[in-house]
């Protein structure tokens, strides 16, 4: 598997085909909504941008999607223009954070296309991307996982097959909700801290040090001090994924007051025009005289 | 300073007590308002059980206080019987999370008895009490902190000077405030991830990795698993210490929803008669079929 196509080139997938060139596959053709964003990056690349999906999918042996949301991921798949379009034989990779149920229609429209389809949910973001170091969940058959290991090695330095269609969109979304549950929670420590006139460094410090130690407090909390909210982990991105995790616990039948609150706080940020600011700016939310 | 007496000889009392001995220190009494305990703990370091506060406090340099609440911390210092009545010239460290407001009040008293006072809040629990390993802050004056060196360094792995008195219980609500949060947060996605049929097992690996990775998910993940609820540091505790954060929070002006939904959490234990399990034990309220 040598000829790879890339669907969806903001920057994680620009970073992802930049990698995959680097580690000796050959990027074909890329393709984006956006169309000025593939002919950048086909002509960093020396590589097709071709008008249509059928026209991308076509040349390539696997394809890579990294699209925005369930919408743009079934547009894809299943518009007037698509990837199946290409004919049998194809391996696709669906790399976005999208609901479960639409990998597995995904992975039967596939298998019905003479094709397979394999998630490979993406837990870590743009600079991972570039260095190949992403931590993969990967959903679908397990032969098609074996199939798609040369690719995912070069993409992850952390790949984890968890079962079938649809599984790794489910443990992504728990990630995520969680994350911005801690997210959400470390604006509410900080923000209080600030209110005390507390030294939020000497905070961040007995933070690491203690029960309130958590990975978002090495990501986000220097920039909850600082406002430096350059966006990794858009605040819409996070009020999206805790309402598919919410959708999943409703289903279910399950309360989950503080991912509900969670997702009440970014849905707040994302109506005050504030949704293209990093997670870390629903600390904006919880300073005094901010927000 | 060789002569220390303890009050409040619970877990985390009786153990401080046990280390201080073990590191050279001379106990000369303890004291708990559960006489039994006091009694029994006395046996074991054959030292005194005194029925007051005042000759608990007459003999020792040092007075380590590591009571319940703000009331327990205000009627040993200002009850019929109390500390201060022992004389002037003693040192008392207050290890108990409570109110910033009681360890200012508590710090005057002392200064006005000729006596000093030392906050040392502790964000640790039982085995590291044992240890000597505590997570230790202190608020008070810079040079009660010092002549309190030799007793934290034998109780603390970690001792840090955060400010004036007060200030430490202010950081120790925070840091609380944040895992109580964390702890509820890992609940929810623990249940959710249970409620989908997925092997909890592998989703907390999967959380290890990632954004969704807390110091909490060490301690209280797989007890959540396991529905291992043995109390290291109770939900009547939990639902205590973030009331004291939201009261700061309400006086600052500050609305903190993700903490105010946690603390709600913790409330429904406890009105449950379920106040004396571990915090993990909020994954009671998540899971399916539980509770």
């Amino acid at each position: 598997m040598k000829n790879v196509s890339i669907v969806g080139v903001g920057r994680m997938g620009a970073n992802m085909a930049r990698r995959l060139r680097d580690q000796g596959f050959h990027v074909c053709a890329v393709f984006d909504a956006h169309r000025a964003a593939a002919e950048a990056l086909a002509a960093e690349l020396a590589c097709a941008a071709p008008a249509t999906l059928a026209e991308t999918a076509a040349p390539a042996e696997a394809i890579v999607t990294v699209v925005t949301d369930d919408a743009a991921q079934r547009a894809v798949f299943f518009g007037a223009d698509n990837l199946l379009a290409a004919g049998p034989g194809k391996l696709f990779l669906n790399c976005a954070t999208i609901s479960p149920a639409v990998h597995v229609e995904i992975e039967a429209a596939a298998r019905n296309a003479g094709c397979a389809s394999l998630e490979a949910c993406m837990a870590s973001s743009i600079p991972q991307a570039r260095d190949g170091t992403l931590y993969l969940m990967c959903g679908g058959e397990p032969e098609v996982f074996e199939r798609a290991r040369p690719l995912l090695a070069a993409l992850g330095s952390t790949v984890r097959f968890v079962g079938a269609a649809g599984r790794a969109a489910q443990v992504k979304a728990l990630v995520n909700m969680v994350m911005n549950i801690n997210t959400a929670a470390l604006a509410e420590g900080l923000g209080l801290a600030d209110a005390l006139g507390l030294d939020l460094t000497m905070v961040r410090e007995i933070f690491g040090g203690t029960g309130a130690n958590s990975r978002v407090l090495a990501t986000d909390g220097e920039d909850m001090q600082n406002r430096e909210h350059s966006c990794y982990f858009s605040a819409a991105h996070a009020a999206k994924d805790s309402g598919i995790a919410l959708e999943l616990a409703r289903e279910a039948g399950l309360n989950l007051p503080l991912a509900a609150a969670t997702k009440a706080q970014f849905d707040r940020l994302v109506a005050a025009g504030h949704g293209g600011l990093d997670k870390s700016g629903v600390a904006e939310l919880t300073f005094k005289g901010r927000g």
